[in-house]
C-alpha cells in the first residue's frame, strides 16, 4: 500500500517502496506525462541562497500548474521579529497550501509540522536533510543502470558537512547497493560504519559503478578550517584529477550535487565530460520534484 | 447607486454603502464565488517589508486571474534617482493597470493619482492609511456578529502610531458601533474624542464585544521612545494577560493586525486561543483584497 | 528569406530586413495581434538594476504566455563562486529555454552562446549592446513617420558611455536616414565619423526630424568625471531647455532612453510635452520585446 505523508522533510520518510514509486513517477514526467493542479498555492521560502534548488522547484511547480506566490525573506516580517512558526501560520491563513523551505537551522521544520495545514517540503536544513537532492541522485542512478541491487557506490569528500551523504548511503544500502567512503579521513567517523567502509581513493576508483563527489562547503567552515584549506592540495590528494578518472571503469558515472568547485573536487575538464552526470542530475531534479510535490498534493486532497 | 473609484488609497473613500458592498462581495468570495480578469496587469511595489500584506495581495491577485509582474524596489531605477511619479508613469507606459503600493512616506499617493491611467491601491503609507486592513477588520467583525449596530468596540494600544485605529474608529462609529480607547494615556489625544472616550483597561474589558489590539510598532519609535520601552512592563500595565482576558465576555473576540509581539500586546497562549480572530483576519484579508481589486478593475472597465 | 538566430545579443545581428520584420510584427502586436507559447520557460537575470527594462520584458513574456521563472542574482549560487557559464548550464539543465540577461561586463554573452540550448537575449551589457532599446527606438521613429529614408536624426549627449548611440546610428544610416551628433565634444571621437558629423547644438536643432537625447550616466563615471560634472552647467550648454526646444521643427520628436535626469538632458516640463515620445518608447518596448522573443522562440522550434 502506498505510504502517504503530509510533509516531505526527511530522507527517513522514504522506504524502498516510496523510493521506487517516486522514481517511476519522475521518469514518467521526464517521458512526457503531465499533471495539472491549478488550485494549489505554493510559496518558496529560501532563507539561504540557492540558484539551482530554488529555480528547479519553481520550474517543477509551474510544470504542475501550481500558483507560485513570491516570498522574499529579506523583506519579510521575520525582520520585525516574527517567529518561523508565526510566518507559517500566516501563510496558511493566507491560503498557501505548500511551503518549500530552505533554512540554515538544522531541523527547523520540527515545530512547523503540527501548527497548520500548510505542508512543509524541506529543500535543505543546514547540514541536515535535503530529501529532493537524495531522490534526484537515486533517480539518476536508476535511470543509468536500471536497478540498484549489486551496484558499488563510492562517496568521496566532505561527508561530515554533507546534507546528503548519510541519507544517500542509508537508502542505497537498503535498496541493495554497497557503499564505500573516501576522502580526508578526518571527515569520516564511526557513525558511517554501518553503511560502508572507509578506503583509500586509488583503491576505490577501479571498483565503483557510481562515484558520488561531495561539495567542499567552504561557506560552512569555521575560520580555522577555512584558513588551513588549500584548494590545490585538496585536489591533488582527494580530488578527481584527469589521471585518477582514468582508473574508473568505462561505464562508471560521476555525480556531484553542484555547484562544483572546479579543480577542487573534480578537474574542470571532467565536469561536462562523458562520464559526468552532473547536469543530468539537475535536469532530473525538476521531474523528481514534480513527483514529490504531487505526492504531497495527493495526500492533501485525500485528507 | 454604487460609488466607483479609480484609486483605493484612503479609508475616507469608504462610506457605509461601499463598506457593506465590499463586505458582501468578500464574503461571497470566501463562500466560493470566483472571477477572472486575465487581461489585467498588476505590480506590487513594497518599499517597506511586509510578508503578510504583500503575500495576501498576491494571492488575491492570482485568485482573480490577474497577471502579476514582479517589482523589486531595491533593484529599481529609484536607485538612479528616479522619482516615484516617473516610476508610475513608466509602469503605466509598460502596461501595468494597477500598482499596489506600500511606502513609508505619508500621503505618498497624492501626486500619483492624476499622472496616468495606472490605479493606485494603497497597501500602507507610513503611519497613515491602510484601507485593506480596515476593511478586513470590518469583514471579520461582520462575519462574527452579522451586524455593526450596537456593538461595543475597544481599541487598545499605540493609537498614535497606528495606520488603522483612526479609520476603523471613524467607520465603525458611522456604521452604528460605539468605540472606546485604552492603553497608555500618552498615546491618546483629543483628536480621537469625536469617536470615543478613553477608559481604563480593566473597566473596558467586561464591556466590549470586540477587543482590537494595536501593534507596538517599535520600528517606528525614535531612540528615546525605544530605550524607555520595557516589554514586560507594557504587558503588565496595558497588555492582555491571561488573567485580564478572563474578564472578557465569552462571546467577545480579540483582534490584532499582526505580527503580534507575543507577551507584549497579548499573552502568547491567547494568540491562537478560542477568542482570537487574528488568523481569521489574515484569511479574510485575501477575500477582501479580491473585492477591493475587483472594484478598481470594474471602474477601469467602465471608464 | 528570413534570417533566424538562436540568440539576440547584438545590434550587429539586425540587417534592414530583420529590422523591418521586427517593426512590422511589433506594430501588429500593438494593434492587437496575440500569440501564445505556454511551453516556453524564460528567466530574467538582471545583475544590474533596471525597473523599466526588466518590467517591460516581463510584461512582454506574460503577454506571449511564457512561463516566467524568477531569478534573484543577489541570492544565487554566483555568491558561492559559480561562473556565469555554469549558471547558464544549470538553467539549461533545469529547463529554461530563454535567459534574458543584463550584466555590467561588456560582451559577457560571448562564452554563453555555445555551451547550451538556452537562448541568450541581451538586455544590456555595460556600455556595450542593448538591442531591444535600439529596436524600440526604431519602431517609435517608424510609427511616427512611416519610413526612415531621408529622415534627419540628431543624437545628443554622452555618446561614449551609451549602449545604444552607436548601434542606432549604424542601423539608421543603413536604413536611409542621416545622422548627426552633438553635445560635449570630448564625448565624440573619430569612430563615429562614418555615421555622421559633429555639429553645434543650436545648428542641429532646426534641422532634425528626430532628436535622440542620451542619458548622462553618472553611475558609470569615474570619480574625477563625477566631481567635475555640474548638472546646471550641462543643462545650459548641452541640455534641451525650453528655449532651445522652440528651435525644433513642429513635427520633430524628442526621444530619450530614460530614466531622464530632469533639467539635465531635458527641461522637466518637456518630458511629458507634446513633442516627447519618451513614454511612447517605453510603451512600444513591450511590443518590440514580444517580437524579439517570438523570433527566438520560432528559431528554437525550427531547430
Amino acid at each position: 500500500m502506498t505510504v502517504t505523508f503530509k510533509h516531505f522533510v526527511s530522507a527517513d520518510q522514504v522506504d524502498n517502496q516510496t523510493a521506487n514509486e517516486l522514481i517511476a513517477r519522475a521518469e514518467a514526467f521526464k517521458a512526457g506525462a503531465t499533471a495539472s493542479y491549478p488550485d494549489v498555492y505554493v510559496s518558496n521560502l529560501f532563507f539561504e541562497p540557492s540558484t539551482r534548488t530554488h529555480t528547479s522547484f519553481e520550474v517543477a511547480e509551474q510544470r504542475l500548474g501550481l500558483k507560485v506566490i513570491s516570498f522574499d525573506p529579506t523583506h519579510s516580517s521575520v525582520q520585525k521579529g516574527e517567529t518561523l512558526e508565526d510566518t507559517i501560520r500566516t501563510l496558511n491563513a493566507i491560503g498557501i497550501n505548500i511551503a518549500v523551505m530552505r533554512h540554515p537551522q538544522a531541523d527547523y521544520y520540527r515545530d512547523l509540522m503540527t501548527i497548520s495545514d500548510t505542508a512543509i517540503v524541506n529543500a535543505g536544513d543546514g547540514a541536515g536533510q535535503h530529501p529532493s537532492q537524495m531522490m534526484l541522485d537515486l533517480m539518476t542512478i536508476h535511470e543509468t543502470f536500471g536497478h540498484f541491487e549489486g551496484l558499488r557506490v563510492g562517496i568521496v569528500g566532505d561527508i561530515s558537512h554533507s546534507r546528503v551523504a548519510r541519507s544517500d548511503a542509508a537508502l542505497l544500502t537498503q535498496l541493495g547497493a554497497s557503499v564505500s567512503f573516501s576522502g580526508p579521513a578526518a571527515w569520516y567517523d564511526d557513525s558511517f560504519a554501518s553503511f560502508g567502509n572507509f578506503v583509500g581513493l586509488d583503491e576505490l576508483l577501479p571498483q565503483v559503478d557510481v562515484l558520488m563527489l561531495l561539495r567542499v562547503q567552504l561557506e560552512r567552515f569555521d575560520d580555522v578550517e577555512r584558513e588551513s584549506f588549500a584548494k590545490a592540495d585538496y585536489h591533488r590528494q582527494y580530488g578527481i584529477t584527469e589521471a585518477r578518472a582514468a582508473q574508473l571503469k568505462p561505464e562508471a558515472i560521476i555525480m556531484h550535487p553542484a555547484p562544483v568547485n572546479r579543480d577542487v573536487e573534480l578537474a574542470s575538464a571532467l565536469v561536462t565530460g562523458p562520464q559526468s552526470k552532473i547536469f543530468t542530475q539537475m535536469h532530473n531534479g525538476v521531474y523528481m520534484r514534480m513527483a514529490m510535490l504531487e505526492k504531497i498534493i495527493q495526500a492533501q486532497h485525500n485528507a
